[in-house]
C-alpha cells in the first residue's frame, strides 16, 4: 500500500493547501468543507472516476492551521492512503441512517472554535455533492458555528494555475491535437455522424488520453446549431460544416477545444464566419491582458463578430479550464471576474447563424503579463477541407 | 429542428410522467423539482454530455397535473425542442445575478397553490445539482411554499423499468460483453495497466458504447484490494489476477460488471475466491425475490462468502442501475429497501482478502416474480486463464 500515487510533488499540494488557508483567513472562515471531484482532487490528488457512482458522498475538511482531513467511505481510503493525506477517517458507506455525517460534524466541530463560520462553496458554477437532508443534519449537528459561502475562498486559489498544472493541461491539449490531426482519416461524406464521434473517442485513447469526459459537436450544411447533442446516424454529406470538440483528461487534467472541417467544399458564408472566428480569437490572443474583466473578453471577440455582420452565439464566449471541462469565469457581458496572470482560459467565439446555421471555435490559453500563450496549437485561418 | 431525438416512444414517457404524477399525489406533493442528468433525462429523454460543464444548472418542473416545464439555458433548447418537451422557457446562461432563479420560481408559483410543498429529493443518494446560494433564494422567492423531501416519489417509480428499459440496459451488457471477450488480445505479461484500461475502453466503443463512462479495476499478484484507482503503468506479471469493470453508456443506458482474468496460472486461493464468488452470485441468482430486502440480497451472498472461510467485502455488495451507473438501493446489512419486480441490479459479491488480496464479481439482473434473469452474460465459473 506504500506506492503512491500524487501526480505532484507534495509541495505542490501544500502549496495549494498554505494559499487556500490564507484566502480562509481573509474570508474569515475557520473550516472549508469540499465536497465535489474537482476540488477534492485539487486539494488532494484524490482522482478516481468512482465519482460516476452517486451512491456515496466524500468529504474534506480544511482547517484553519494544519493538514486537510478525508473524511471518506472505507472504499476510497486505500486509494487517498496513496496521496499526501495522512489524516484519513472513514466509515462504511452507504449507510441510510448515517452516511459519514456524524464523523463529518465531530471533525468540524473538533477543528473549529464556537460561532465560527464554516465555508463550503454555494455560489455560482458550484454545487454541493451529498444529500441535501444530510446537509441540514450536519448544519444541526455543528451546533453553534454556521455555513458561510466559500465560492470566493476556493475560486481565487483555484484559479491560478500553477507551472505544473499548466504542464498537465498543455500534454492533455497535445493529445486532443494529435487526434485531432486524424479526424480527415475518419470523417467523410456518407459516415455517420455517431461513427465519427467514437472514431474520434478511439484516436483521443490512442493518444494518450486515461479517459475521455467530454466530446460534443455538430454537423450540418454550410454549419450547425446545436452543439450539446448526442451525434445521430445521419451521415455526413458534402457542403456539411463537422465540428468535433473534447476534454480530454490525463493525469486528471482536461483540455477543451474544437475544430471545425468542411466536407468537400464550403460555401461563401462557411468559409467567412470560420475566418471570423478564427479573426475573433486573434484578436483576444493579441489584446487580452491580466485586470481585464471576463466580460472585456466576451466583449473583444464579440466586436469583430458582429463587425463581419454575424450575431455572436448566445450564452459565454469562453471559460476557465482545468481540473474541471469549465471553471469559472464566463466569458458574457455580465460576468465581472477580473483576470490574473496565471488563469487558464478557452477563448471560444461562436457565431449564431440564421436559421440555426452557425459556427464555433475555441482555443485554450494561460493568460500571462505578456498576454495569452495558447495551450492548444492554432487552428489554421482558412476551414480545412475533407 | 424538427427532427426529433426521442430515444423511446412518447407513450413510454407519458407513462413515466403519470406514474410520477400518482407517486406525487400520494406524497403530497403539489411540484417536483428535478436538476440532476439522470432525473432530467428520465423524464425528458435529454440526453447529453454538456452535463460534463458545472456551469450551468438545468431544471425540470413536474406540476400535479399536465405535462412537464423545462426551465434551462439557452443553449440547450435545440435538443430540448427535439425530445417530447413542449413547454420549454429559457434563460441566456451563465448569468451571474440571475441564473434561472426568478424564471423557475415563477414556474414553480404558478403551478402550485400557496401553502403547498414543493418536492426536491433529498435522500440517501441523491444531491441537488445547482448552487445552494440560488436553492436558498428560490426558497424564499417561492413564498408561502416550501420544499420537502422527493426522494421516495423519484425512486419508487424510477426504480422499476420498463419492458423499454430493460432493452437498452441489455444492449449495453452486450457491448460490454463483446468487449470483455477481446481481453485476452490485449492483456498480457508486460503489459502497463494503463494501456489495458485504454484498450478496454477503446473496445467497447468499437463494439457500439456511445461514450465509457466508467471504467475501473485493479491487477495484483493472486488477487486485488482497491478497485476505484485510475491505472498505473505497473506491468502486469505473470500470477497476477485482473479485473476489469465497466459502465458502458448506449442511449443514456449503463451496464455495469466486471470480469476477472489470470494472467498465467492462478494460485489456489485465487481460484477458491473466483469460485466462491461465482457461487454467491449463483445463490442470489437462485433465490431472491420480490419482496426480499435489500439487506437480504446481501445477507444471501455473504452467508456464501463466509461458508467458504473469506471475509465479505466492506460496504454493499450490489446496488440498482439504470440511467446512472448506480442506483438505489444497497445491498448492505442497513438497507430495508423492498425489492421489487422490474428492478434491474446488480449483484456484486466481493471478498476482502488478507494483506488487501481479494476480489470482487459482478453480473447485471432483472428483478421477476420467478427470480432474476440475467441481463449479463454469465461469468465462468472457473477463473479464465490468459
Amino acid at each position: 500500500m506504500a506506492e503512491q500515487s500524487l501526480i505532484f510533488p507534495r509541495a505542490e499540494y501544500q502549496t495549494r493547501l498554505h494559499q487556500l488557508q490564507i484566502q480562509m483567513e481573509e474570508d474569515g472562515l475557520a473550516v472549508l468543507l469540499l465536497t465535489t471531484p474537482a476540488d477534492i482532487f485539487y486539494v488532494t490528488g484524490f482522482l478516481t472516476r468512482f465519482w460516476e457512482s452517486p451512491a456515496r458522498p466524500w468529504f474534506v475538511v480544511i482547517p484553519a492551521k494544519g493538514d486537510p482531513v478525508a473524511v471518506i467511505p472505507s472504499i476510497g481510503a486505500d486509494l487517498m492512503g496513496r496521496t499526501w493525506m495522512t489524516d484519513i477517517r472513514t466509515w462504511t458507506a452507504p449507510n441510510p441512517y448515517d452516511d459519514g455525517i456524524s464523523l463529518l460534524a465531530d471533525t468540524i466541530t473538533a477543528l473549529s472554535p464556537q460561532h465560527s463560520r464554516i465555508g463550503v462553496p454555494m455560489g455560482p458554477e458550484t454545487h454541493l455533492r451529498m444529500p441535501l437532508a444530510d446537509y441540514a443534519e450536519l448544519s444541526h449537528q455543528i451546533g453553534a458555528r454556521h455555513m458561510a459561502d466559500a465560492t470566493h475562498t476556493v475560486q481565487r486559489v483555484r484559479e491560478i494555475k500553477s507551472a505544473a498544472e499548466v504542464a498537465k493541461i498543455r500534454a492533455s491539449c497535445a493529445i486532443a491535437a494529435r487526434a485531432f490531426d486524424r479526424v480527415p482519416d475518419f470523417a467523410r461524406a456518407g459516415q455517420g455522424l455517431d461513427a465519427v464521434f467514437r472514431a474520434f473517442q478511439i484516436a483521443l485513447l490512442q493518444e494518450g488520453a486515461d479517459w475521455v469526459s467530454y466530446v460534443a459537436g455538430g454537423a450540418g450544411p454550410g454549419g450547425y446549431g446545436d452543439v450539446i447533442s448526442p451525434a445521430r446516424q445521419t451521415p455526413l454529406q458534402p457542403g456539411d460544416i463537422l465540428m468535433l470538440d473534447t476534454g480530454a483528461v490525463r493525469d486528471g487534467y482536461f483540455c477543451d477545444f474544437d475544430r471545425n472541417y468542411s466536407i468537400g467544399p464550403a460555401n461563401d458564408t462557411a468559409k467567412h464566419m470560420h475566418r471570423t472566428l478564427w479573426h475573433a480569437t486573434e484578436h483576444a490572443l493579441q489584446t487580452l491582458r491580466p485586470d481585464m474583466r471576463a466580460a472585456d473578453a466576451h466583449r473583444l471577440m464579440a466586436d469583430v463578430i458582429t463587425r463581419e455582420g454575424f450575431a455572436p452565439a448566445q450564452g459565454r464566449l469562453g471559460h476557465g479550464l482545468g481540473v474541471a471541462l469549465t471553471e469559472w469565469p464566463s466569458f458574457t457581458p455580465q460576468d465581472q471576474t477580473v483576470l490574473r496572470d496565471g488563469m487558464v482560459l478557452t477563448l471560444e467565439p461562436g457565431i449564431f447563424g440564421a436559421g440555426g446555421v452557425g459556427m464555433v471555435h475555441e482555443e485554450n490559453i494561460l493568460l500571462t503579463q505578456r498576454g495569452p500563450e495558447l495551450l492548444s496549437p492554432r487552428a489554421p485561418k482558412d476551414l480545412p477541407e475533407i
